[in-house]
């Protein structure tokens, strides 16, 4: 049994835990909190109930080496720039760890820095940092310690959009993402802006091309290519707690009909249980993923402007965050990479 | 591996297929379908994309008798006055049948002729059939070939109520249930009660004291208690999709603190992995029970009136339909009842 | 024209400037802030835009005899426990005022002290106090200064029982009261109860038999039915921004048929624009108040049992705060109770 | 006072007679209905209880001269392809009509037939018809006795871009319009899709690049640029029941700077009281419209690719119908464009 250890006590650390719960190869064995020491994490969520024992524990310096020692894998679920000390005591110990946060998804520190406006602590560390996207790059997930978990815009955008670039249909100048999530995405910290009232009955853009998920879209989408692209990115809140519809634009390079774009695609994600193609004319719902690890993807040709319109759908806390941390940590630990995933979304 | 019939095509039909698709001794072989015929069950339902691969068949008369035998146990997911010919042609066959719909619910045909308008086309099948609350009378279920699945008011009603009125602490002529339910109760069928701009920012009480379901529970409680028992039942429609919360109260025929209530509670429910009886202090909600087969019971003493108040949550899609019906045919079939139906429940 | 003040900048507040920019004889002045002061008010709430150029300022000791001086009518929307030193100094100065908070609800001074834990300031003005439901005490508001405004819950409550208690038909000791919020009554003040992933998609009691407003309706239903009440009283959230329905159980006296139930309502409200007794079958919902100062109430006798089921339904913001203290404030200064606040709800 | 005759019982007849109750120089003297003849519209809708005492008439070809006779303005609220015989009516007796459906909104009748895939049965009406966006139109409306009033998209979409189009800012060639919706725009008729639990916790992509809307918004974009546009354009579902919201890109033909960028859309929208051009920095959303004939714009100059991205709010049930059709009738009977009409957004 794989020994898990979860840094962190948000939605995304229950949801690691709820889906832990039925994996027959792994078990959650230490959660670390901030205001919840010492309480039961079940107390925390009761939907957990009958589903861990765990108590939460601080994490200080002094806890955080004999943490790691307990621990086969480790999650870090901490908001970005916390999760250098972890990460490091983790390498040093010689085990693995999924950050699902931003501080190891980059290549070029700068852009890092740039974007998230502060210093990065851990920059020699970046090279061995994979890009956990397992459709995409499992073979270099398999021989790391360190996986940099994607964000959730991101997993959407660049699963999209990938067999697209890779088969060069798209104007790479042109390209346009315009995504709408739920609000879990946002954690369970309270904040005006995620008060139900604030919420409900709304939608709103917001750091519309200046979002930091645009440069992370933005380098996974250069790699899928093989050339620099830059994009315009544009987030929306609406009024659910979970899910990301993104619907991303770009003008097509020659034409192509329906049929050839969907075996394109049918193709690329062969033999991917968590991907999704739907038949031609259809089109995803988030519904249809929901607390799901699976992502959907529905393919539309404009004709009268000659572009591609893609549409994807997954649940930001699951493909988007937690489902896709343990997709990684499969692979890690040499697992098939659905174990303890495999199961429908749930609907209605 | 058991094979399963399900018939009907509607939400519980699809919760029973994604239930199942975790199942490791059960597998849905064929679904009946009025609008579908043809159509995959995932085309139908696209969250089941990679989880079934039955295609919808017509059920009529004629296809009864085949349906029936490539079946080890069948589902009745229809609206009730539907499900006698399927249950009779089960019966005829040795088949296992658990019915979700009332038709089987009421030892008295009389009351189920009067609150259902209708006239029963099988009483003879009536002392046969056992209600299915696994938790109550699981020894029953375990010995039938015909269960009527619970309905979901009733289910949360009666699991709420059931230990106080066997313990005598209620006032049998007391006792209210003010139930709060989600929408998908309400079924798939295109109404304009059930629109989304008719249940969104919207609340309503709805058959206020003439519910369907007042005898069904005033059967159950009559049962717990052993004497006669008539309430006033309110449900009401909020705006969410799934889960029930049941608030009842009633007058405490003697005086009783927590610790002595809790005790009771708890060992009523003791070694029932779904009924989860909160720590003193603590109240349910739907949230914690989402999409899960649990049952989650809160209580308080209302000191200044002498009055019990209890309040349950159940997902009633699962515990208060599917679910429960999951759990019937896994006694049914000899399993232990928890088979497939482990999950903790999705929040947020 | 009225010259108005708001002390406080949550959405009760907002409500009164929004009710407040289509009144003929009233118009917002000032508004005092704790974290927004210098900013427009329509900055905060940029559905306001138009509608206000108020700035909002600061209030401390050293500005509160300014701000009242500089207004006829002020509205305190503050938590409980604040009000004292603005109704004071409105005293002082004699200007009118409205508390839309707790402080100056109770006659007994002893009930506010232990169910708010507080030490009330000035015990000595809760005579002159007027508790302003203008339906049943409109008398009374008209010839005071100080009108307390009643809470959302009692609102709800006491204009669904009054007629029943006046008339004698309900047994005092019996009754109940079930009421289901929207998420706006808890305010604007960052919280993770009220976050959008915590409310949605769920429905919980909270403070069951323990709520403030338990007392508030005990004393109005005192008073309308002559003789002490104790009740039981479980509010719920559910998950919507506004909206109250209340229903409530007690057991009849008598029997009566619904055609006098259906007289003794439309007498006791006969001329009472904002009340609307639906007719009998019917019953309220709180989408047909949305946004209005109405307050819907059905009405159900339940033969079986023996019980009056009144079910009433408000908008929380509007007839359960800030829409019913204008029409006090109208009251005061000698205006039809009417003024600026006809409008129907806003449905879907 | 102006004599109102409404045909249609849906939702934009509901939220015509809700606002013209408030308006001082009209009146709702007849409303037309299929299901519900002879039953009051307040019972149709309850929130109208107190504001409306009309009862709905049948309207066949019989009845259609009277119905006519009897009003100064008409209000046609039926689906497309049904209003030709009203209005002709209308034309004959010399009465003026808004007609909120599509049957008159374009010009070269071509366009209408194939994408609403019928015949039109009164071409020779198209000229007369104005596209009655008042803020763009205002002197053709004064001057017409039919207005086809605009669809939701197309308002949102062509408000939003018709500064940046009328300044040549804009590559023709690149516009791109994503738009998302509540549900309230699919009507009131019972269907699957527009089911609670269908809707809720989703959204999805609905016929993206094929949608009746485009070709609409295309011809007011074309009015604007002075030739041709293409664009394409992608609806979503959202979970709310009121609200679009649509983001719409395009590349920039020249270097701008944000205060340039403002003061053209603030000179565009000069003395227009229902557009709001928001502050840079600042982003609408749909909360701050709620219910009311607002519609806000906010900008950002996206400098990394050259483009501008524009964000538009409206109510899809008052700006993107009944309230802008009041605007329209307004401004055919000479009087103030906001008569009736102001009124902020309500919030939460």
């Amino acid at each position: 049994m794989i020994k898990i250890g979860i840094v962190g006590d948000g939605y995304t650390a229950e949801e690691l835990t709820r889906l832990l719960a039925r994996h027959s190869e792994a078990q959650v064995m230490a959660i670390t909190s901030l205001f919840n020491v010492d309480r039961g994490f079940d107390e925390v969520f009761p939907n957990l109930s009958r589903y861990t024992s765990v108590k939460c524990e601080a994490m200080d310096r002094s806890n955080l080496s004999s943490f790691v020692e307990r621990c086969d894998g480790i999650f870090v679920a901490l908001p970005h720039g916390q999760a250098v000390p972890v990460v490091k005591e983790a390498v040093l110990q010689g085990k693995k760890v999924v950050d699902l946060g931003a501080d190891f998804r980059f290549k070029q520190v700068k852009v890092y820095e740039e974007w998230y406006h502060t210093t990065h602590e851990a920059p020699e560390l970046l090279e061995e940092a994979v890009y956990g996207i397992p459709e995409l790059f499992a073979d270099q997930v398999r021989n790391t310690k360190i996986v940099a978990n994607p964000g959730c815009f991101p997993t959407s955008a660049i699963l999209g959009l990938a067999p697209a670039l890779k088969a060069g249909l798209l104007d790479t100048g042109t390209i346009i993402v315009d995504s709408k999530s739920g609000v879990s995405g946002a954690g369970r910290t309270p904040a005006m802006n995620n008060l139900f009232c604030e919420v409900n009955e709304n939608v709103k853009a917001y750091n519309v091309c200046t979002h930091r998920h645009a440069p992370e879209i933005e380098q996974g989408l250069t790699w899928m290519a093989g050339k620099e692209i830059v994009i315009s990115f544009s987030p929306h809140l609406i009024p659910m707690s979970r899910g990301i519809l993104s619907t991303m634009y770009g003008s097509l390079t020659r034409s192509i009909n329906r049929t050839e774009l969907q075996e394109i695609y049918a193709d690329f994600y062969q033999g991917q249980f968590f991907v999704r193609v739907l038949a031609a004319g259809q089109l995803p719902m988030t519904r249809a993923v929901y607390g799901s690890n699976h992502c959907d993807i529905g393919l539309v040709i404009d004709e009268r402007t000659n572009r591609l319109v893609v549409v994807s759908a997954i649940d930001n806390l699951v493909k988007g965050a937690s489902g896709q941390a343990i997709q990684n940590l499969n692979l890690m630990f040499g697992l098939p990479e659905t174990c303890g995933l495999e199961g429908a979304g749930l609907l209605p």
